[in-house]
């Protein structure tokens, strides 16, 4: 088991403060606020920071799904959409789409077919987000 | 409604293979192999993007809270541990813990322990990992 770490520091109101998210590895540092979340002011925000690592969970997931069948993957590219309404409740994340193209050598479709269906169901940041509405994977495959 | 994107490439098998995580906005563009997320190499992981957002998002909306209950935070400062471990599935995120320290003037430690109670249930991105077993936050006053 791996403890991995992150932080923020968020100083001032809702509206006018600003705030950070940082990684324990170092490999970025970015400022967000209420523009970048809620507007459409330049920067990045919490929704897709999920959508990278859903993207980066799955892309791996299923390469591993790919190599341990004997099929080792070329490349596999997926994008995610991460759609962020309201509800009752407040804000929240309503679906995510992933979008993934994958080039594999003489793998069948129905083959590389259950192997994405069983990445999208068990890929580690899908079950962490098994709580979110909606969550399509769209996979192409490309020879 | 909003929609934020991710993106990222995989080449390769598992263990060889390598990836790199990016956001629609441009913040950030970070690579990541099975070494920086299973093992100890340095770098990034999914798991650490996951706590940042978790931590970015639990942030900002208790300052929503407090901002809207008459107290403007000066700062809140929070932590995100990500618990990543193994169970019969296979890779999971076990457990967030979120360690929040807040500077707040004149606010009573029940009025504060209620707005962080209302923050750790509604914030986006803790109902998105509502499945994650354990969640707990530890939130200290500081006047």
């Amino acid at each position: 088991m791996s403890i991995r770490n992150a932080e923020t520091t968020w100083t001032g109101t809702l509206r006018e403060g600003k705030g950070n998210m940082t990684v324990g590895s170092g490999a970025f540092d970015v400022p967000f606020s209420f523009g970048t979340r809620f507007a459409d002011e330049p920067g990045t925000n919490p929704e897709e920071l999920v959508g990278a690592a859903h993207a980066g969970c799955f892309s791996m997931f299923l390469a591993a799904q790919l190599t341990a069948a004997g099929f080792p993957p070329t490349r596999i590219h997926t994008t995610a959409d991460v759609h962020f309404g309201r509800d009752d409740i407040g804000p929240v994340i309503e679906k995510i789409v992933l979008n993934t193209e994958a080039e594999v050598l003489d793998i069948d479709q129905d083959k590389f077919d259950e192997l994405v269906a069983v990445s999208k169901e068990k890929c580690p940041i899908s079950r962490a987000l098994a709580a979110i509405k909606e969550f399509e994977v769209n996979a192409s495959l490309v020879g």
